[in-house]
């Protein structure tokens, strides 16, 4: 299977996991932080970020890349969650992606405030 | 063009900008962020994780949801940058994820955290 | 002085910024921040809070630790200009310090959920 | 008793709580942080920095303010845990945040930053 069928699949799960679609907050932790509401998923959000931050910040020192490779999955695994608290898939974010390739859009806009800021002896 | 493949490749137009592949600060947003290191990058995902929380509460107060979308995009994109620098590709990241979902692991541990937690009173 | 007053000076210097009170958006960066809006001041509360985790690991590994007072003066100065934006000042932080102290409630609430948490295998 | 007593009071009760001056990892929360090292109160910072974030977005559509003092408190409580660790105290965040104000550098390089930023179109 190849990587957005993967990402895709586990939409669906996350999905599935949902209170409204019979998702038990008593076995699943999906359905738990879905149950709280968004305070309880987008915390986990902050968290898991500084985390990568952390693992990072070890792998520079010689520290292990496959615990950075776990907490970019807790981070993006985590952002999948609130996506589908509003109605949002994966696809929708690789689709945003593919669109400002398309366009470069992405490095070109983020270059020009880069430079600016630069310049300005930041 | 499927998720995946999109990923796959937006790792290699990354790839390509790292400035030991030739990439040129002066006219990639990418490579100067490369040439820059580190906690250039890092310092991004702390401040776009922020940002796709507050799109988020915006969206539970009638927000528009695609400007969440297009926050995890820019969050998932700097990811994608730091796992460059570290040798890394968004495929090991879903790699993770589905070896977790094949496990049953990230639920099952994670469910067994955040009950320990309500138990305790918080 | 001591250092309350100063905590307490600085604020005054940011009341002083408000749009409200004759700040202006073109000579001081505090009266530019608060006339952009909550989201501007918030999204630099995510970045330098990562920003004090960075200078926190570099530390851990020899780095220099007036880096991380540097950045933690940085995360207090925006949570200052936030306080003012919602009318409240660094007194009111200080003095919810000191209620938690006299209840010696943040220690046991705190010290409740981390046990919990380490209970349950985490 | 004045905030900067205050802090300076709450910084000695952390400093008590170190595991070489005999704070005890089962008896106290602080303790328990610092025996756990520097990542288990760093990740703190990053959630709780969250948590401000979350709770002004709250008051924005008419939330209670004492709940963003509440986390402001905890994010400033944390960082102190963790300025502790680095044997670094309040008075040395606050006595640089005096610094800028009597240089006016803060302002100064922050607003051409954002000046510049803003030029380039962001």
């Amino acid at each position: 299977m190849n990587d957005v069928d993967s990402l895709a699949r586990l939409a669906d799960v996350i999905e599935a996991r949902k209170p409204s679609n019979g998702g038990d907050p008593e076995a699943s932790y999906v359905a738990r932080l879905l149950a709280k509401g968004p305070d309880a998923f987008l915390k986990k959000i902050g968290e898991e970020a500084t985390e990568v931050v952390m693992a990072a910040k070890d792998a520079d020192h010689g520290g292990d890349r496959a615990k950075l490779v776990g907490e970019v999955a807790d981070l993006w695994f985590h952002c999948m969650i609130a996506l589908a608290h509003y109605g949002l898939r994966p696809a929708d974010v690789v689709a945003e992606l593919r669109r400002r390739e398309g366009l470069g859009g992405l490095e070109e806009k983020a270059l020009r405030k880069a430079r600016a800021r630069e310049g300005s002896g930041e």
